[in-house]
This record gives C-alpha cells, sequence and structure tokens, in this order.
C-alpha cells in the first residue's frame, strides 16, 4: 500500500485509479513470470537438445523450427518466418597455435585458441617471430618491425571499468579489424587477447572482418592466460609461433526470423518490437548469448496469453535468425518493415545475457527519455530503472529506415558476461533461472507501459 | 570530470576541493581492488586448502590460523586472536531418508536429504507415515493427526519475493522450529523443503534449535526437487518414509576470532568494525557463505595497505570464529568491546554472498540516514547506494552493548544465493572474480567516507 501511495506521489500525470491499475498488472505480469515461467526449460531445450547455432548450420534450422512451433502452441494472432540470406562460415577444424621457440631456443607450449569467426584458414602451417603490440598505437610506432611477423595485440580489458561492456567497446577493435591493420604492413598472423574478464584459460572467438584491400591472414584469440603468458616473454625476448587455421565459408545460407505476433485493438498499425537472436557461435550452447534473449522473448509473449492480454499497439516477438557473423537477420527485418511501409514505435533488445536485469536503455528524445523516467516506480520494485543507450544488433537497422524508432535494451548485470561470451562456458548451467526469468519479467513491464501509454509524451 | 561536477552539484555541504579529493582517493581504492586485488586468490587458497569449515573441525582451526598469517602479511598496527568457545556439532554420518510406501503399498524412492545442523541422531531407523502440511497454521488445525508421524512442511520461498531474503525470512523458522513445534503433538520426525530457490535437488542444511520442553526428534531438509515431488504424493494420499540421522554434540571447541587493527591517527579510540565470519557447515566449501566475507575484509585491508591510507578513526578487520550454529564469534567480540569500555562507531558486516554488490544497508537515526545518503554519489559509480535495514549475526552483539553503534551490511545481488546457500554447491567454482572484487571496492569506498566524516550529521 506504501508502495501505490509512491507512485500516486510520484506520477501526478496519471489518475490515481490508473497508476494502481498498471501497479496491479504489472505485479500480475511479474508474478506470472517467476511462478509459472518457462523460459529457462525452454532455454534447456535450445541449449541442450539443439546446442551451437552458427548461422549455416543444421542446428540453427532445427532452432528456428523450434522457435515457431513454441511460439504456435502460444497461440498469437500469427507466427510466420522471413526468409534470409546469412553467411555461412565454417571454422573447418581444430584451430591450433603454439610458442616454439623463446630467445631462439626450441621449446613447446601449445596455447589454447580459437580461430576468429569469419577469419580464413592459413593454408597450412604458418611460422614466425612474434610481435606483441599494447596496441594500434604501438603497432603504428613499429610497422616497420612488423613484416614477415605473427603480431599479438595484448587487447586485455581494463578491469577498473565497472561496466564491462565498456571495457569491451575498447578492446573489440582488436578482434574486429586488428588482422587487416597487421596485414597492411605485412604481418603473416594475427593473434589477439581473448576479450574476455575471466580469470581461466578459455579462448573466446567472435566476428572480425578483413579489409579487402590487405592479404586475409589467420587471426585467432588467445586463451586469457595463455594471452598474458606469451604477452609477458615476448617483452623479455623474442617469441616464435607457430599458427594453422581452417576457416572458409560455404555459400550462403538459407535461414529464418522467427516472428509472432499479438494484434493491437486501438493501433494495429503501430509495432513494438522486442527480440533476441537465435544464432550463437558454434563453440558453446549460446546459452547467455543469446538462447536468453530468444526465451526472454517467448516467455513474455507467453506471460500476456497466460493473463489474457490485449494489447493496445501490435506487439512482435522476434527471434532473430543471424547476428553474430553479419547481422543479416536484422536486415532481413529493417528490410521488410521498409518495403511493407510498417510503422514501427519502439524495439527492444535483450543480448547483453540472462543476468539479473539492472536497467531499460532508451535511446530518444531528451523529452521522451523525461516521460520514460517516469515509470521508474513502476520497475524500481523488480529491479530495474531507465537509463541512456539503448540499442542492438538485431533491432538497430530499423533506425536506418526510421530513424524516430526508439531503440531499447535490456541491461542485466555486466560483471559474468565476458567471463563467458564467445567461449565455450557459455553454457546452459552457468544461466541462473531466478535471473533469467527477472530479465522477462522486467521486459513485459516495461512493454506494457509503451503498450498503454505510448512513446510520446 | 561531468562526474565531479556532479559530486559537486550534489553535495554543496562539502568544499569542492574535498569533494574531488574525496572522488580521487575512492576511484584509487576501487581501481587498487579490482587490478591488483587478492581477495579471488585468497578464496581459492581458503575453500581448496581448507576447505568446508564447521566450528570444532580442523579445518576451521586452520582457516584462523591461515587468517592470521595473512593479515600479519600485510603489516596492520596489530594482528590477534580472541579464543572463544564455540558449539561442536558433528554430522556423525551419511543422513538417510527414504520413501518406503504410497498408500499401503510398499515403494523405495530413496531422498536426498541432509540433517539440520544441531541436530540430535535418530538413534536408529526411524519408520512412520508423513503428515505433511504447507505451514505452522496448518500443523496447529491438524495437531490431532500429528502424534507417531513424520511432518514435513513444505517450506517452500515464495517466488514473487523479488529480494531473495525476504523468502528466506518467511521461511527458516521451518527450519529454526518445525522439529520442536512438531514433537509437541508427538511427532517422531520433521522434514523441510530446502530453504532455497534452485531448481536442482541438493539438499540444504542450516542452523535448527530444540525446545528443551519437547523430545529431541530427528530433523532433515530435502533436496528442492525431493521435497515437491514428496508433497505431491502426500496430497494424494499417504506416504510412508524412513530417515536416520547420526548427529551429536562433542565438548566445546577452542577457535579463535582474528581481528587486525589499523591505528586511527585522530580518533584512535573510536573503532569501525568491518568483518565477515570464518566458519561454514560441513558439506561444502563455505565459498558464497562466508568465505567472501572473509577475503572481502582482508582486501580492504590490504588495500588501504597498498595505498598507505592512514586511517582518522582505528577500523578493525575481524573474521569472526563461529556464526552458524551459534554465533559464538560476534558474542565473543561484543564482550570483550564491552569488557575493554571500548567505543565503537559503526560495523559492517559482509555475510550475504560475494554476487555484485547493490547497496549498503544501514541501521541508523532518520538524520543519520540522510547524511548517509548524501555518499550516493560516491557510491553509485561502484554500483552501490545507500539503504535501509543493515545488520548481521556477527556484529548484531555489538548493540546489546550499545545500541548507538550503527549496524551496516554489504548487500550484493541476491537472485542466486540460496540456489547454493549451506547446500554442496556453495564451492570457489560459483564465486565470479570481478563480483567478488567489486564488493570489496564499495566496502573500501564505504569504510573510507565513514573514517573521513564520522557518522553523524
Amino acid at each position: 500500500m506504501r508502495r501505490l501511495l509512491l507512485l500516486v506521489f510520484c506520477l501526478p500525470f496519471m489518475a490515481q485509479a490508473q497508476v494502481n491499475q498498471d501497479s496491479v498488472t504489472i505485479k500480475k505480469m511479474v508474478d506470472e513470470v517467476m511462478t509459472n515461467g518457462k523460459a529457462y526449460d525452454l532455454l534447456r531445450e535450445l541449449t541442450k537438445k539443439i546446442g551451437g547455432r552458427l548461422a549455416g548450420s543444421p542446428q540453427q534450422q532445427n532452432a528456428a523450427i523450434w522457435g515457431k512451433r513454441n511460439m504456435d502452441a502460444l497461440n498469437p494472432d500469427a507466427v510466420y518466418m522471413q526468409p534470409c540470406k546469412t553467411p555461412n562460415w565454417q571454422r573447418g577444424g581444430k584451430d591450433f597455435a603454439a610458442i616454439v621457440g623463446l630467445n631462439g631456443k626450441p621449446t613447446i607450449q601449445k596455447l589454447e585458441v580459437l580461430a576468429l569467426g569469419n577469419s580464413l584458414g592459413s593454408n597450412g602451417l604458418v611460422e614466425a617471430d612474434v610481435l606483441a603490440v599494447a596496441n594500434f598505437d604501438e603497432l603504428e610506432k613499429r610497422k616497420d618491425e612488423v613484416k614477415g611477423k605473427i603480431v599479438y595485440y595484448n587487447s586485455e580489458f581494463d578491469p577498473t571499468l565497472i561496466q564491462t561492456f565498456k571495457a569491451y567497446g575498447a578492446s573489440n577493435a582488436y578482434r574486429g579489424i586488428g588482422a587487416s591493420r597487421a596485414a597492411k604492413y605485412g604481418a603473416v598472423g594475427v593473434m589477439i587477447h581473448s576479450l574476455s574478464t575471466a580469470p581461466d584459460n578459455a579462448p573466446h572467438t567472435g566476428g572480425m572482418r578483413y579489409d579487402s584491400a590487405y592479404p586475409k591472414i589467420p587471426a585467432v584469440a588467445l586463451g586469457p592466460n595463455d594471452a598474458k603468458a606469451l604477452y609477458a616473454q615476448a617483452k623479455k625476448g623474442t617469441v616464435r609461433a607457430q599458427m594453422q587455421t581452417y576457416g572458409f565459408f560455404l555459400p550462403d545460407a538459407d535461414e529464418n526470423n522467427v516472428v509472432a505476433e499479438l494484434k493491437g485493438t486501438e493501433h494495429p498499425e503501430e509495432i513494438i518490437t522486442i527480440g533476441g537472436h537465435l544464432d550463437s557461435w558454434d563453440v558453446n550452447e549460446g546459452a547467455h548469448d543469446d538462447g536468453a534473449g530468444v526465451v526472454q522473448t517467448m516467455e513474455v509473449l507467453r506471460t500476456m496469453k497466460a493473463l489474457n492480454y490485449q494489447p493496445k499497439h501490435t506487439i512482435r516477438f522476434v527471434l532473430f535468425a543471424n547476428e553474430e557473423n553479419g547481422g543479416k537477420g536484422g536486415a532481413k527485418y529493417a528490410e521488410l518493415a521498409k518495403l511493407n511501409k510498417e510503422k514501427h514505435i519502439l524495439a527492444l533488445e535483450s543480448d547483453e545475457g540472462g543476468f539479473t536485469p539492472r536497467s531499460i536503455a532508451i535511446t530518444c528524445s531528451p523529452a521522451q527519455f523525461a516521460r520514460f523516467q517516469k515509470w521508474n516506480p513502476f520497475l524500481k520494485p523488480y529491479g530495474t530503472e531507465i537509463t541512456t543507450g539503448g540499442g542492438g544488433a538485431d533491432i538497430g537497422p530499423l533506425t536506418g529506415y526510421d530513424k524516430s524508432i526508439i531503440m531499447s535494451s535490456m541491461i542485466p548485470d555486466s560483471q559474468r558476461y565476458f567471463d563467458l561470451h564467445h567461449a565455450k562456458t557459455d553454457v546452459f548451467e552457468n544461466v541462473n533461472k531466478r535471473e533469467l526469468l527477472l530479465g522477462a519479467a522486467n521486459i513485459a513491464a516495461f512493454v506494457y507501459l509503451v503498450d498503454q501509454y505510448g512513446v510520446n509524451p
């Protein structure tokens, strides 16, 4: 009761009866998720029965069929596939790297390693001395030393950045464009420190892209412990290393976005989209990335149906086909939105893991943001609040079509995400049921408010 | 720079230069913890080299020696032991329970089970029909059915309580006093649903106490899955069960609180205490409960020494000897404080797990609380804020000596704690390094502010 009074105090722009009703409806939704939620069971199926789901893999085909079947069973107004072409990268073999010389003396130290996604195979064994650099600045300063070398970038996270996505943002250029930056000066291979916070040695893969102006040299991520050891050795002397990778592309694959819809009763032409991506890397189960976002999306649909909620706006629940190594799922969704002249008002993506939810981040005008913030009293009892900076790779392409579409994201606690992101440790066992459900509950609460009150002050 | 300006705006009662200085010092402390923190390595030692540490065990003796040695190595102004007597409960054997009959037909279903701490052995096999009740209310209504039965309490958590400690608070009376409440009406044994949120079947032990007015019947916690299955079966028909436990007490043991001190330069007679408890249950490594609190306490000391911080007040870093099944460590600390006429101004306990820190909870006067809240701008960049309700079993006895001593606690995210609390799953592998360190960093920041500005407005 005190909470309701607080809400009334904080939300003078709403009539008290409506505030009470919203508070009651949101609590019903949250209770339904926390008590009867199926997201955790669905995630077990997706990770254990289907497994890793790189675009082009049979698993990804099966995941789309699984997604459609499970959303069909919830009986929304529509469920359909959106076919799209995706890259079809193959790892092709068991990636290899080793230190084979220290200061001219032979040695053997096998390194834990994964080729970066989209990188091409080494076409046999590459052996060369290592030039280890802290960053691109050092690479540029030492560009005359690069020719014929394997370049190692010490792309370790800054541990003092409390939001780990900031550290990721500062380091991920080395994964994305490090190979071509080094190939430009004649490097024969590239190694990076895995983009990870983990105190272990599991390597983390992830997407890279070549600049077609330079040779497409092989590129790998080292396990964090091995990376630190190599960097320490390279600072003291000459490290000679071998690497062999096998990556190649098959012809583009046929995949599908899976879309479920609840039709709006008052504004059926205005669309709210929520979603996550079905695809994952090949080396894990894609449990947090992004099985969590997929099953949270399905959970919100399940909950709205269970409570017989009939939205004012049309709500789309989208399982995107391809985010990791091409972003083709989100691109197709935006392309069709444009083609069909759809009116989208807001899109929300959950792709930062199924951890305890901390906020709903939103990118919008200052006036809109001030209005969204007034919803904090509805969200804080369940652990979130409105913050700035929403967006995501799957929903982002919508803004290319219409800049007024508001981008938002579920922001969970970020401390554990980069321990397992793109590594073999991203498995079902590392997802906590309550944390996962609580994320879905907060998405449901936020989407309910957007549906009831729209996005404009 | 923008953050500093914000601080100045929010903290008009402090001079700008001082605010800037505090902000810089706190950032230095946090950076030191996140970059060079040893808490995770210490926790690995405590859990893997020493192990579970029930009071009276050789492991607990070794843990105190380990704690003293490691704090000695940090060279504070003093490190000393506070000897205290603790209970010495022994599990005595491998606890057993099974369903052996359903509606009069024999069956065999072994149940995952742990005797509750402090409970006495069954003195042989107990076999009886089960009376399954939802709660004490149902027990009272059905008291005439209790005689000769094994009572099962369905002490499952309410999943809609977002703060899991609230659900724990609502259920833990069944563990604590459920046996004697049932023995009063002639029950021959008690089973409870483990006090857990986990979607698994590991049973959770924990302290209980007998009312000496009634027979001391055996008491066990069932694994969550087994508990739900038993309750469902008992609702449909008659369940017959067996149980056998072995608990007994050895003579009280000699244990030690371990205390390190940094002497205050301006108010050496005014003491700030921070701490966690060294003891754990016997069935796990006591990693979150409360290895985390122990190593966070040591980390704050390490950080203050590393930065050559010389506090104005005396700061005590206390590793309490016995919390789980007797609270004798905290009692001894308070007893000595009274005996030595010490002046304590604030105590902080970290005993809710080493998860991402969410707040510093404080129990104090409204005026003091309003003043503490003004520190939020210093804490929020690192994830915490000031909330109400601080306290803990180890520091609580201090208030029996002096009610003006302010009680505070580190409040981490609570979603995962009761998945592993008092179960075999509370092991080092389930602690995340960054989450653990971030807790220590926030304790350091808060204690710094208390030391600089005291506790009164």
